[in-house]
């Protein structure tokens, strides 16, 4: 797979757009509080958001304290979404793909991301050249969908369900089968990447970033109370891992 | 639950070393390898070998140039066959439970340690415990249950089965809710902990580790076809996490 752009599909677009315009979806509810908790104080920061979408982290981050944020996304859809709605004179938005970061002539205090390393083939090389666009100490944090929840192959059942249509459990199955997963997801056809947490781990490890917390999420009962439609249902099962390292040692 | 010793419990051990007395065995075929490859070299090296069991580590360990190994165990079931099995003149096995090191009086170049922290009540304690026992630049290295794996709850069907009895899924349910699970494993009423991939890795770091690798265990499709009674199926899922840090930075 080169470079996806599913993101200027019409049809996806704006099915996603859809979906995070609802005051509660899992980006802003479930995503976003955890990867706020684990960024270090962001004043006088320079920020790189890769994949940064509609903007939104971007201009938390401003709202922050960040001396800049440079935010980058191959989906012209979304950085006009993110220009529009999610500017401030010290952020920057720029089409560009995650996996042309190297052509960034500058270094940064802070790199973070936000669900979109599903969709790079060479992760391994990703985290080199993150590595090397940080300064010494910098940090980066991230997120992406969890191994658990990729590791379905789009073929067999996702859930076993009771009579009545309920999800009872996650089925579980190609773990350790890693790889590209053609799934339907809004469209048919979206496409990400699986990988174990082990790979996760040893290409941050081999990239030579020191690895300083872990975060899986997790919703709340009192979440799954609160809005059964979106969050309901007796499956305990991570949607994102997070991680936070630091380069050097 | 306190210091768990079941391995002294009659019917369990028997069963257990039943179980490893076969040539085919997970702990022999799917551990030991993974374990292996991740230790540094041996020679010259003072090595804790915790919750030894049967000793078959601690031999290897000496066999590989070991300048001396302490295996300790809770069980004397354990140690009475690892001293008949499994000794050499630079091992030694003292019977202790793996919550009461802090007081062996030596520091080691390596701890290792096979599967037995699924019985551990306070594991971040524990870490803490085998980092102080750790001389600056020593290495750990260790297996455990893999928390998918061990979310299974004992409660709930732990496979989804064709009719013909064949497993087609493993059911995951409970991953987010840690804690004891009382399972049925050779005997009723096993008892385990489980624990996130990202509580295990906070826990190491917490403890001043720098983690340096991370595997998951995977049954090859060859092993598969060899051994179908053993590890055939076709759930592709790993029993196994393994890490191997470094004390210091």
């Amino acid at each position: 797979m080169s470079k996806q752009n599913i993101y200027d599909n019409e049809v996806f677009f704006e099915s996603f757009k859809d979906n995070r315009s609802k005051d509660v979806n899992f980006n802003d509810c479930i995503e976003t509080p955890i990867i706020l908790s684990m960024l270090p104080d962001l004043h006088g920061k320079k920020i790189l958001d890769i994949g940064c979408g509609m903007g939104q982290h971007a201009k938390q981050y401003s709202d922050m304290g960040a001396e800049s944020v440079l935010g980058i996304d191959i989906s012209e859809n979304m950085l006009k979404y993110a220009k529009e709605n999610n500017s401030a004179d010290n952020i920057s938005y720029k089409r560009m793909a995650m996996e042309d970061i190297e052509t960034i002539d500058q270094k940064f205090d802070l790199i973070t991301s936000s669900l979109v390393f599903d969709y790079i083939e060479d992760f391994e090389g990703l985290m080199v050249k993150i590595h090397t666009l940080l300064k010494e100490e910098g940090k980066f944090v991230f997120s992406m969908s969890h191994p658990i929840a990729t590791s379905w192959d789009g073929v067999y059942d996702r859930y076993t369900r009771t009579e009545t249509g309920e999800r009872l459990y996650a089925n579980l199955r190609n773990y350790n089968k890693e790889g590209l997963r053609k799934v339907k997801w809004a469209v048919d056809g979206y496409e990400c990447y699986h990988r174990t947490v082990a790979t996760i781990i040893n290409a941050l490890i081999k990239a030579g970033f020191t690895l300083e917390e872990c975060r899986e999420s997790n919703i709340s009962d009192d979440m799954r109370e609160k809005y059964p439609d979106v969050f309901g249902g007796t499956i305990h099962r991570p949607d994102f891992i997070f991680f936070r390292c630091r380069k050097g040692k």
